[in-house]
């Protein structure tokens, strides 16, 4: 692995290890694509559900409390392990799979016409979806 | 791989893309972290929306009919898409975060237990969370 | 309250303790419709959370367990209750709309249309949405 | 109000008009609890993306755009008709669930306890969940 940037860290490794922990643990029958994508919106509203009450402001502010930021830290892992394992029973690269994606966007948002853009008319086309 | 490190496809590379591609169309007043989590976990769902008819052994044949192939990508380029930005916003470094779960979660399910564990009594408890 | 089918158990009267209820611990400025239709998807996930690796056959016997039926239980009280907040902040009549939305239905799926569909092909048509 | 029992517009009537309607197209095999937890955790997420970059006082203006108006009641009416469909196919009533939950939550949130609490060191427990 010490090849692979040298770090345990980097997505390759993680999604190695996430593979090797659910095999060892014979969880692989319950991983198909359908339970991981649950799993992973399920995960994503833990997320969400931080910041459900607070205002905008309060929002930029979670990581100053030492419990919000270890929850915030934990959904953020848990929302990765499930895309990671989403993608591995599928075959999928996520990384080329986003790297498309921003390309297709950057054609379909240029930048001048983005700015010309009356947000509060199209205020689901602000951001890539 | 280590021509990998320095393209513009690895996990660090794509953080900044997005990063860049926000600031050059003015929607950082948008990225609050708690309108970025909203958006992960509507991503979330649609890419569940793909699935939520399917059988189990229908959900893992997604990748064959080319349309559905491109819906799934396009959602989990989404998803990492607002994944990376919350965590951009917030500071946080998902592949840390990422790989503490997995030391926390290797002690928590340690292999003999999760073997000896009766699924259908503990349904919930099968998998990291 | 009486005249209104005799019960405190009927939609419009929930909607009214519901109201009363956060009126009384000031709860009214952290319900936005923003902050609402979050919780509201929160504790859709919720509930979802509950399935997320039960096959199709065991989603069907989970009231079986006790403890399982109250959690199931407590999760669509919390969905109906987000619902009608939801509903009542903006002065929305829910049952005006999902009445309409039947009637859309009606239209767009006839029912010999329906039969005659394939359903592999349109995963997505085969129910209201 | 007594005219409005025995409407089509009561919850008890919508319901069997859905049944009806799933019936009448051979749709109950998908009906499973867990496909309609996901359907409604999908609705509940389509409702939240029309509100998902808009500020807390935007928020509260959507239905002054009669576009916006109709996708929100829409999608209430979509989350409704799963909540109905899922409790239909389990034999739960919902508007007991409810009641029930309202009564626990007004002994577990007492008003005068409720207002003596600071909601920034608690921000999960300002609201019934």
């Amino acid at each position: 692995m010490t090849e692979h940037h040298g770090s345990d860290r980097d997505l390759d490794a993680l999604r190695r290890r996430l593979a090797d922990f659910a095999a060892a643990r014979d969880w692989q029958p319950f991983h198909t694509p359908k339970n991981l994508a649950a799993a992973l919106s399920v995960e994503a509203s833990e997320l969400l559900e931080i910041f459900q009450w607070l205002t905008p402001e309060e929002s930029t502010r979670v990581m100053a409390d030492a419990g919000t930021a270890e929850r915030v830290k934990d959904e953020v892992a848990d929302v990765l392990a499930y895309l990671l394992q989403f993608c591995d029973v599928l075959g999928l690269d996520v990384l080329a799979a986003l790297s498309d994606k921003i390309e297709r966007n950057e054609r379909r948002f240029p930048v001048a016409g983005a700015r010309s853009n009356d947000r509060q008319g199209s205020p689901d086309r602000h951001s890539p979806e």
